[in-house]
């Protein structure tokens, strides 16, 4: 290890023009290598040739506002559903854009709505005739005529973003007043291709110091309807939907490679749309794939032209991401050299760290440094406690770090904000000393990692690795359980149902995890009523794998049982249609029992599924809350399964799942190799440094024992969110 | 008023054999003008002939086991799912009978297996062919060949039921050790019709002393599987069932009248069966149509014999109940002098209350004089407290009895055994003067009742009126909504979706009420996507109706909403699909509003449906737990909708529920009519009488001011679970 290395490097330092002494001195302090510019901030020429590597943002698609408004049918669109509207007579009007927000949203009369759009009654499901309906651009009302009275209409019809969501939202958070509005261009039009490589082009030669094209993103912003009351700023936030990639043009060209035509109604399915949420259909996974192969190969060129100037480009993980699917197969042909993304949490830590075909892994930390958060609290602002707020994301993000590192840490925003928190400045100087730690003990080795290979079992697979549909999730099963086995030191894959038809459960595999809500993507909805699914893990829980399902595993109403799996895990859930239904009277035997070895009461899982039941007297019940199970365990063949009713990211919760997963796999044996005793620790240790890294997740100080295979016991003794690295 | 009536009549009291001196001394404590036996006791002659009016309780199925013992292929039968199994081979092997009381049922292989029994792989949900299984009767068997391997294969097959379920009850909870186990004949044979009106012909010579003859009940018991392992003694019990009538020879006879074959699977349904809580489908509406005309008719068989005999007909609205339907169309043509029923509850008393075309009316109390309750809790045997548990159901009986009143009271069981609670014996016999001064305040006069009428809405309708699926169905939406309605001075219908369908919405109909959980019957489930329903409601709302929706009304995936009447009600569900879209932020502003008036703090609905939203900036939210309201309204045209999220029978909650219903007819200005102040007292009104009765729900002394038309306030106090009658 090179102590240099400890001190700098690997942290990237927001510059802000006019702050020339504040940028250099905190850049030495926080040992910084590279200056960055962010979303309405420059970097003067005094910082940009500072000596610093120079990062420089660049977002392709709302970089020529000139030309965006030269061009107003060469914007990005959308398909929007209008608000339902009921019948009160035989005709009904309808205000396209009622409720969202205006600013964001022109609608495009200039691609035949007559052609493009659909009109619904949806209280029939039924489409009204073309002849049935007209619109008024003037006023941007559908009349819709011969309507039945009482029903519910709806019109699905397309709109240009004329607003950039990303820079709408910094605006709108940083009061940037009449400071123009950008606007989004679409690259599936060959005009604003050759603009934008055209822009790229100049850019490069006017960015001689850059050393690294920090993309924000490429070029279609995840979904984000906004509202029109202030009640309801938000209409929807999906950061892993394509809605924002559709328009009559991509729908034409996709019809060329796919064969088939897309209808609105493809992407708006009445209002639920293709969210993350949904189990993705067929027809929507082709899209999906289209839009990859697109931005991929556009996206290869724009890379290749940064290339041959000899500069770096870095992609965010975030904000205009759709289509890039840095997991996905065509991810490495863009060539990109490094990926960034913003984030709060353990889960998205191991997204980033788990990119393969970059050579240069980064997160950007969070507060940003805006006078307010994401959801509207006080960061820097009077009122917030920054240090606080970064130390809680930390432990989390720490914890995964501990798994799988990445290169770089860093931040973004204004600078000059972190004038007044002097403590943050001193955290921040301790937290990229204790990051760098952590990424030389990843140098040359790997830590720990037990036996047992899991896979977490969805619609999605791979494809939603580690992501879900946001930063926050709380609440939903699947991403509580993510961001828990995040920092276990476990081998995690992500399956979906169609891997399994396509290839079976992969040999390594030692548990499968489901973890969701009835016809959520994440438990997998119609999946379950394919015979050949419960076929292979009903086998591979027979011949000794482990199952573990949360909330309601594997939910349909299909056959004879709610939980499809019920038969392998034990226990069913009462949804209502069976309450004349006896069920069996278990009893409550946690006893002893190996997973539960570690909780220091009741479990606590939050809001769980409730009214489950058990089958018979085959299943055993380890908790219960009043006459419903919590945990439950039950043999199948050689193989065991656990039920949860939830789960909940807390330091118990994840030992619980940790336990859980050792207990499924029959590994019990090898479970207490490197464990800490405390709950509220955690470690990891990196052999071939023969260093232990130990980790406190919580805001006390703690004590905690680490087993050292061989049977010795290491005390540790850590301060509140410390940790400490012990040379073993 | 006759003085003599407030102290005798009106009670019927169980005598017992071997307890002459105790029978005929209660008799006249309590005031009894009826004698009768219960199943296990008999009336010795001196008590038969003591000058009391004689009931005997006669059950016509299982009266001759004799009989049915040389009829084995006579005795009823009823369609079986076997438990589900999981295919470990190609070969599967079930035994039917697993899990289920082998001592109430024999497989039936006299009628040919392979015409009238389905196999199903219920994870394909396709069914076997009939070459591809063979039954063993020997072992009672099936074998399943050529089965793929991990799905899961049931067998629908057909029992004859050797243990009539009544009787088996009455066995196994008075320990009746070797005594004979009666079997149910079915007289859908024409022999076992034969054979039942002999039986009763000679009964009927044998019983000179008996003035009622009280069948208890006709011939189809209401559906109870019972359960193998002592953890699940039962399997299911559902009061409004069918599936005790399903017999091969009773499906051919549907066949011939109908002109459709039923199927096993029909009575089945993948082990849903044909629950009260599953919304009817037209096949089976069809089979209790079909049942209904057969035992009506044979019941007027046997009740013309009674009548013969110059004795009354009474008959018990429970055990075998089934077919008779007292609130349908054909019951009157029975001819029955009589109904009684053994209830715990307000809902109960009305349903008794309410059946037309009888003179008499009966509740029979809780407890039964046995040493333990329905529920396996002690009554009479120590451990036991049999007054305060005959008081909890009072309170709820009278607050019934208040709106609608019935013409006798009584008791059932071994008198015996209320030797040692003299406690019980005095309050009994203050309960029997507190029933007959009740009766008489209904003696040609009606309480007042407010104007606006309310109709609770279902798939059943008048169907399952004042009735849901037994006596305890606590946290069902329905059977709360019901039971707070209950003791309520409103006019309430029952109405079915297919009602509103063929008639329209009933031009007196003030407020619809529908509650439920989505796709049960009391919600509605598949009713909603007809669009009828929706025109129907909209416009009875639209046009000054009241609508008030509790739980998951009008739920259904179908359309853009999942409640069908979210614009009407102004809130969705949130049911994980849809976890991307971010929601309208209301506030919570319930103020003073006329329906939160007599709320003492939050409202407690128990378990609500919680995840609940508002659709825009119209709806107001009068309570929330957390982000998800708890009570909502909106206006719709001149009409109102209020939302609860659940609802649960408490004082505070009926009171809620109360006002709404004024609130939601727009006629608060008429409800403070005959109002008790105190949420714990109500009060019932009889003008000819110039009576006014008011009623202590509770335990404790209460005080309430009384709002009497004109200005005046009555002050009433109340002992603990006490009454007053105050004259006007």
């Amino acid at each position: 290890m090179d102590n240099k290395s400890l001190v700098t490097g690997g942290f990237t330092l927001p510059g802000e023009a006019g702050y020339e002494e504040l940028t250099l001195q905190l850049a030495q302090k926080w040992g910084a290598d590279v200056i960055r510019d962010s979303d309405g901030t420059q970097l003067s020429e005094a910082i940009a040739t500072s000596g610093y590597e120079i990062y420089s943002t660049l977002c392709l698609v709302r970089a020529d506002n000139q030309w965006a408004k030269e061009h107003p049918d060469k914007l990005q669109q959308c398909c929007i559903m209008s608000r339902p509207v009921v019948a009160l007579a035989t005709t009904v009007t309808i205000d396209l854009l009622s409720g969202y927000f205006r600013q964001q949203f022109r609608i495009n009369s200039y691609d035949e709505p007559k052609t493009w759009w659909q009109v619904f009654d949806r209280t029939t499901g039924e489409e009204v005739r073309g002849e049935d309906w007209t619109f008024d651009a003037a006023t941007g009302f559908v009349r819709i005529h011969n309507a039945r009275k009482w029903h519910l209409y709806t019109v699905n019809f397309f709109c240009c973003r004329i607003w950039e969501e990303i820079s709408m939202y910094n605006h709108v958070t940083n009061d940037w007043g009449d400071r123009e509005h950008l606007m989004p261009i679409d690259p599936m039009h060959p005009e604003a291709q050759e603009r934008i490589l055209a822009y790229l082009r100049r850019w490069l030669h006017e960015h001689p110091n850059t050393s690294v094209v920090r993309l924000t993103s490429m070029f279609y912003n995840f979904w984000w309807f906004w509202g029109d009351h202030p009640k309801q700023r938000f209409i929807v936030n999906d950061w892993g939907s394509y809605e924002f990639t559709v328009s009559p043009l991509a729908i034409l060209k996709f019809q060329d490679k796919f064969g088939y035509q897309l209808k609105s109604e493809d992407f708006v399915n009445a209002g639920l749309y293709n969210t993350s949420h949904k189990v993705p259909s067929r027809k929507y996974q082709d899209w999906m794939d289209f839009i990859n192969a697109f931005v991929v190969d556009f996206g290869r060129k724009c890379v290749g032209l940064i290339h041959a100037h000899e500069k770096k480009a870095f992609v965010f993980y975030n904000d205009h991401w759709i289509g890039l699917e840095p997991w996905g197969g065509r991810f490495k042909e863009i060539g990109f050299d490094g990926i960034i993304d913003g984030i709060f949490s353990g889960f998205e830590t191991r997204k980033v760290a788990g990119t393969r075909d970059v050579e240069t892994r980064e997160l950007r930390m969070h507060p940003y440094l805006f006078p307010t958060g994401v959801n509207g609290a006080p960061s820097f602002l009077e009122g917030g406690n920054p240090t606080l707020e970064c130390k809680t994301y930390w432990i989390d993000i720490r914890r995964a770090l501990l798994r799988d590192c990445v290169d770089r840490i860093g931040f973004g925003g204004y600078l000059h904000l972190v004038r007044n928190h002097p403590d943050f400045i001193d955290y921040i100087t301790e937290l990229a000393k204790e990051f760098r730690m952590l990424r030389s003990l990843h140098e040359n080795d790997s830590p720990y990692t037990a036996d047992p290979k899991i896979a977490i079992l969805t619609a999605w697979g791979q494809t939603r690795a580690w992501g879900c549909c946001g930063h926050y999730n709380r609440g939903n099963y699947y991403n509580e359980v993510m961001e828990s086995v995040s920092g276990l030191p476990l081998d995690v894959k992500f399956i979906s149902f169609e891997d399994i038809v396509r290839r079976g459960i992969p040999a390594t595999i030692r548990v499968i995890i489901n973890a969701g809500t009835v016809d959520d993507a994440w438990s997998g909805g119609e999946h379950w009523s394919n015979p050949r699914i419960i076929e292979a893990i009903s086998e591979f829980v027979y011949e000794g794998g482990g199952l573990i399902g949360v909330g309601e595993p594997s939910a349909l109403r299909h056959g004879c049982h709610y939980f499809q799996l019920a038969e392998l895990l034990g226990v069913d859930r009462e949804i209502g249609l069976t309450r004349a239904f006896n069920r069996f009277q278990f009893d409550v035997d946690g006893g002893s029992h190996f997973m539960l070895r570690d909780l220091s009461g009741a479990p606590d899982f939050g809001t769980d599924a409730g009214n489950i039941y058990v089958l018979n007297e085959k299943t055993q019940v380890l908790a219960a809350r009043g006459r419903s199970p919590m945990i439950a365990t039950k043999e199948f063949g050689r193989g065991r399964s656990v039920y949860f009713s939830g789960h909940r990211y807390t330091p118990e919760n994840v030992r619980l799942l940790h336990r859980a997963i050792f207990f499924a796999a029959r590994a019990e044996g090898q479970f207490c190799a490197w464990l800490p005793s405390n709950v509220r620790t955690e470690c990891a240790y990196y052999p071939d440094h023969q260093k232990l890294m130990v980790i406190n997740n919580g805001s006390d100080p703690e004590e905690t024992e680490i087993a050292v295979p061989g049977g010795r016991n290491i005390h540790v003794g850590l301060e509140p969110y410390g940790s400490r690295i012990v040379e073993v």
